[in-house]
């Protein structure tokens, strides 16, 4: 099955790398965290997953690389330079690379294909758009920069709205709108709805071009029992006015998916998500591990074949107990 | 005392270092070998300057940065990424830092400086010349870039001629032109007068800026006993019809030198430095550890002091036996 993931960092890069082990996988990667440290082209989110794909991802943390030293940054920092943002030896290599090809002309599309190889990566790791685009985060602090909020700032503000800067001018890839065109199944992997898969699906045209698929599309709730499986995504989407449950984010993506995955907790929301127009799914949605990521990956793709062929006739394999 | 030394790499570093710890210095550094890495400028004789004026550097290798670790190195090899120069993690901070400034407009000597501040280094630690010139070493493999001469195939090369690309529009800095104003002393440190001491002095402008300082001026002698003390000065002198001795070396600094410093092992050839209208000191001119550095620097300049002072007459602390 030739499956198109949706992802942002941590959570997101865990489903992808439960739909790779069984899949051709192509994941499209918000790109919209990017920035510029130390004139170096860092991309969080890409590198997230490309590492959780390539079995490098640090465990603890989920983002940078397992057995990472820091002996750069320490140097950086007795030079005086910024020192919040910590990057590893190792991960510093891939920045230095990426900007090295960047400034030679080379998209990032085409820079991340490169890396993704030299990691022994097999699925399609696509940047949402080789034009930049930029989260900005207005809060009462006014606006700031995405990783300035995230992780400059520990997510502390309170986020009054999200702009993509650039966005106007940014355009699915060919590679997006290929692998869309080829997919059997689209992912909204449980990443956070508004800065991660948000910037994703603002990208003019790219919702044209998932729909264009014909694939069934499903959704994974990132929002257990009311709380983000990991980050902001709860106070953001209640900041911002939505509300911070799995219907929450499954009101966001009405009109997209045909499917939504919750979580067993959330099971007294499944009625109101139905009546959004989706198949609900109700299993175990926290990947803990990594049987966790394969089982996940596995029963969303029976869903959405379910979704996709019977046009939402539920069937025995639909987990709700 | 203020003191301006031309340097290149380690040897020059070392002298420096000795100078550093007793007089005000000025060290105008070799330029001609710095290259491009992975997108990112390397300076390897200022930063071989200054890591050892730091207290940095390496004490095995002479460059480098002291308990230096190689995990991004080792991590561009894994991308595929050109790894025969053996960049250190620590020593990565140094050319990212150098590379964004850089970028951003400022200049070399300025960013240099920057850096120097970073590392506590007090002396100021001068490119010759903010232009870019770039040595190229000719060789019966062809035209060779220097770092590739010298690293990247070991210095095996029979060296037919060297060129210094972009000399012609280089010139010495302000700064490097204030310095030697104000000088009570130049010191040509123990480096290669081929490519280390040969690009600066080549610097359209250079010998007339050094020469104006009115200063003494002193060199010490890189080869002993007809060999180098470090790298591949003894082979490429000869090669290029240069005699590979203390002398041949006097000859080269013939018009621009007043004192010429040579280890006792040489002691044959000091009537004959003498023709050529230079003091010679005769002394331990090896460098083989800290005190080292030290005591040849307090001879060096009480040499220059007595050169400068007395038209050339010779005294009793001329070290000779």
């Amino acid at each position: 099955m030739k499956v198109v993931a949706l992802a942002g960092g941590v959570g997101g890069a865990k489903l992808a790398a439960g739909l790779a082990a069984c899949e051709e996988l192509s994941v499209v990667v918000n790109t919209a965290d990017d920035f510029e440290l130390w004139g170096l082209h860092v991309s969080p989110d890409l590198d997230t997953v490309m590492y959780t794909l390539a079995g490098l991802a640090n465990p603890e943390t989920g983002w940078g690389v397992r057995d990472e030293t820091f002996r750069a940054l320490e140097m950086i920092s007795t030079y005086g330079g910024e020192a919040w943002f910590r990057i590893g030896d190792r991960d510093l290599a891939t920045h230095v690379l990426r900007t090295e090809r960047l400034r030679r002309g080379e998209g990032l599309t085409e820079v991340t294909a490169a890396l993704c190889a030299g990691l022994g990566v097999e699925s399609r790791v696509l940047p949402m758009s080789d034009e930049s685009v930029a989260t900005v985060v207005e809060s009462p602090a006014g606006d700031l920069e995405f990783q300035e909020y995230f992780v400059g700032r520990g997510q502390r503000d309170e986020v009054l709205g999200v702009r993509f800067r650039g966005i106007e001018d940014a355009r699915p890839t060919d590679e997006v709108a290929a692998a869309a065109r080829e997919a059997e199944a689209v992912v909204l992997c449980p990443s956070n709805p508004v800065v991660s898969l948000g910037p994703i699906l603002a990208v003019p045209g790219m919702r044209e071009v998932l729909e264009g698929s014909g694939a069934p599309t499903v959704a994974v709730s990132p929002i257990v029992g009311g709380r983000a499986i990991k980050g902001p995504a709860d106070r953001m989407l209640a900041s911002l006015g939505h509300e911070a449950s799995a219907r929450g984010v499954a009101r966001l993506y009405e009109g997209l998916v045909d499917g939504f995955v919750i979580d067993r907790v959330d099971v007294g929301e499944k009625k109101d998500i139905e009546a959004l127009g989706m198949e609900v799914l109700v299993t175990e949605a926290v990947m803990r591990d990594e049987p966790d990521r394969a089982r996940l990956a596995e029963e969303v793709l029976r869903f959405a074949a379910r979704v996709g062929g019977n046009g939402g006739e539920r069937g025995p394999g639909s987990g709700e107990q």
